[in-house]
């Protein structure tokens, strides 16, 4: 997110950011600071620590205290990476191999556990019991949609408010919580809190439909792992539930939702969905969600760090990574 | 640990978070439901709890709010089982099946993880930071332990302080928290937080120590799992380290820590253990701990939670499962 015209403004806490997220604590075996630093230079875009200071700048919340919950966030968003390539069986993401590739799954559980212990660390150091508890709910979230998808979630279609109720929990949720901290953290008035709480909801939500978009359509080098990895394993995602509303007999996609996915299967489908006017649909929604995320805005004064906020959720549908 | 004589000091309490621990979430989806029945129907001795309650009332915490306290190490302890199990390929725990052995790894990952997030949110309702860094800490220390477990502790012997360190961390850490939690729900003085964590510090020890102790000579009905299976995994406890000292050049466990554990020297060892002294010689060691945990409460004035605390901590030694 370097170039992006807002950076400047929260540069210096994004730097502190990431040197918390790198401090080892006495003690920690080696190979938990190896994964750590192969985790976090693996590239991530730091957006949920962005939203955290953007958010505590707009309410004027310490940004002393701010920077915990951006490290607490951006630590528990890492830690659901792990335990997820583990269960998905990922071997590759943004690029580089997954822990799980590198490791036992036992190694991995652990890993990711002992990240998910120093997210719940940092952000107890905020000493807000709030978010903390916002913290704690939001992990219940995650992994309560994760179960959903295990059990309930592969080879089905799903509707879109299943599909909507899904990303919310997988990613708009944590986005959400990064978001509202700022207002938490500044003790702000519940609707100020309840405004950025809905700005990321919208701006999460946006931000899963478009990876979900770009599952189909990014370079492959971009973005860091085979297209179609969804559909490879079973999961049907906004461009293929819109691509069904008008093929609902496309040969390939009746092969994966009868039979589960093959090669080819997959191949050809991802072909005919990439060239159907689904992708543009999707986007749609996408832009529609953003849209939402600002007039959440709407009541805030202009000030830089509002405009920030805004250029971020109009990033979220632009990026091809 | 019903018919302890202690027991009905705080036999409401204990049922109120047995209560607290079934309560469901909205939305959870009903495989948690059945995982929890079945992890907490697996029937705990809710040490734990019973710490935290015992300590409250004798710091003067309010037992509302210690009620919290005690469903978030009792969560948090079911969840590093849910993980631990897993990482061992353990199939049974305290008679019953272990998770692992009905589900798939994947969803044993997940629930495990739901579980710690449950386990946050309890203690994040106490609004106490302290306790609530305490308990990201502790898990920190759990994690860590098993992680130096994993990659250096299978097939050594460990020195009696590598020992004594990974007992801590295991079991004696959250053992710790709970002991301590009372004292610092109630803003209790620094040196009355400190003598209660001893307590559980050297209570915590004595138990893990103990639980090696009948991994060999329990019955194996009433441990529920085969004994020797620490053994069976290359894991060397105190009273393998005890036996070595004066039967150096054992067969059966020289080919055990050459080649590995196979079926026939861990039979072999575990008899030869059970009939030597260093059963004897560990609970001499577990006693001295016990010991200690008495001496920490000094300070306190005679009261029935002292004496509870101290009946406990003698219990704790004298169980046979």
């Amino acid at each position: 997110m370097a170039p992006l015209p807002f950076f400047h403004l929260i540069q210096d806490e994004l730097q502190r950011a990431e040197a918390l997220l790198q401090e080892q604590e006495p003690n920690q075996h080696p190979a938990i600071t190896r994964a750590v630093d192969h985790l976090l230079g693996s590239g991530g875009k730091r957006l949920r620590p962005a939203l955290v200071f953007l958010s505590a700048h707009l309410c004027g919340a310490d940004p002393a205290v701010a920077l915990f919950a951006a490290a607490g966030v951006e630590m528990l968003h890492t830690a659901t990476l792990v335990h997820d390539d583990l269960i998905d069986g990922s071997l590759m993401r943004r690029g580089a191999e997954t822990l799980n590739a590198r490791w036992s799954p036992a190694a991995t559980v652990l890993t990711g556990d002992y990240l998910f212990a120093r997210a719940a660390y940092w952000v107890a150091r905020t000493e807000n019991p709030r978010l903390v508890r916002r913290f704690a709910e939001t992990l219940m979230v995650i992994c309560n949609g994760e179960i959903h998808q295990m059990f309930d979630g592969r080879g089905n279609v799903p509707t879109f408010q299943e599909y909507e109720r899904r990303i919310y929990a997988k990613t708009a949720s944590l986005i959400a919580l990064s978001s509202e901290s700022g207002a938490i953290l500044a003790h702000a008035d519940e609707e100020v809190i309840a405004a950025l709480r809905v700005y990321g909801e919208q701006l999460g939500l946006a931000f899963q439909v478009v990876d979900d978009v770009l599952d189909f359509v990014a370079d492959e080098r971009t973005l860091g792992k085979p297209v179609g990895s969804d559909l490879r394993q079973g999961l049907i995602t906004l461009p293929v539930m819109l691509f069904l509303e008008e093929n609902g007999d496309h040969p390939a996609l009746q092969r994966i939702l009868a039979h589960g996915p093959s090669d080819d299967a997959v191949r050809e489908a991802v072909q005919a969905i990439t060239a159907s006017g689904a992708i543009e649909r999707a986007l749609q929604i996408a832009r529609a969600y953003v849209q939402e995320a600002g007039n959440a805005l709407g009541s805030f004064p202009p000030s830089e760090y509002r405009t920030a906020l805004l250029e971020l959720a109009d990033f979220v549908v632009r990026r091809q990574f």
